[in-house]
């Protein structure tokens, strides 16, 4: 049997990143882990430094052969998105010096996946991500952001649909 | 004496991050190296990872004690400034992880400081860098804007200016 793959998803944040490792399965994925970096007590670079070290932390820990990263386009202004862009920066280093394969979906492709509409509020993500996943408890929002991703992409896989080609635009 | 501090000015970018390393000396700064870290080649996170290491690298070989770092506000699209916030995540997390300092200079404040012109052209930047470090050819352009940022920092600190405080609106 081959080896089951792992899947780090990601929710990057500035102040919170949400993660979740979950194991893809045969009919369904297993979860093994989420939570919630939080770096609001950091100030400057030491949120990076932390986010970075976390990241590296978990991946050391869990193993992912793949990080699931939510990708977006719009943002309230070039101040936050810079900022954003930042906390992004430290996470996709972290996997690149890990050797972990990454992979981007928009929260519209993770929505559309998980809940079945691409405009699904933040409360139909924690229900079908804790459902999905069989969890006695619904998980936090970061969090349940973070195993979605990982579920869209464990989702994507074994329909054999290519991540890059969808979001190049094709229809799913 | 006073140990000498040493400065690596850095003007960032997602293709190609100019850094410079001066020293700062009783009547000027003195010019150790400067460079570009060139990451077209690769792709993704790689460009992180190999901005991140160059960063690393240059800090383990010349032991600044201070960085700083160019300070940008307006972007083309929310797109570049996320692409732009990304490499600026990896250089910040590369100081703080090495326990550098770090400073942060608008390219106003390094133009006003360098070359007596808020809007001065990236000519007249690398003219003035050449001049007040003494170098006998002209700097590389981004090279030119990482070591214009080190010598502001320079300047701010022989006069005693608290950059923290001019960069919320004190004039200089």
């Amino acid at each position: 049997m081959a080896k089951l793959k792992r899947i780090l998803g990601i929710d990057p944040g500035s102040r919170k990143t949400g993660f979740g490792v979950v194991e893809s399965g045969r009919y369904s994925a297993k979860y093994l882990v989420s939570g919630v970096i939080r770096v609001e007590k950091f100030s400057g670079a030491q949120r990076l430094k932390n986010i970075f070290e976390s990241i590296c932390q978990i991946i050391d820990q869990y193993q992912p052969d793949v990080m699931a990263v939510e990708k977006v386009f719009v943002y309230k202004n070039p101040k936050s998105a810079i900022t954003l862009g930042q906390a992004r920066g430290v996470i996709l280093c972290a996997a690149a010096i890990k050797n972990v394969e990454i992979m981007e979906y928009t929260p519209t492709q993770i929505k559309s996946t998980i809940v079945g509409k691409g405009h699904a509020n933040k409360d139909q993500v924690q229900y079908m991500v804790q459902n999905l996943l069989k969890l006695t408890d619904k998980p936090q929002e970061d969090a349940a952001d973070a195993l979605a991703c990982a579920l869209c992409h464990d989702r994507y896989m074994s329909l054999g649909i290519d991540a890059e080609l969808i979001s190049k635009g094709t229809k799913f």
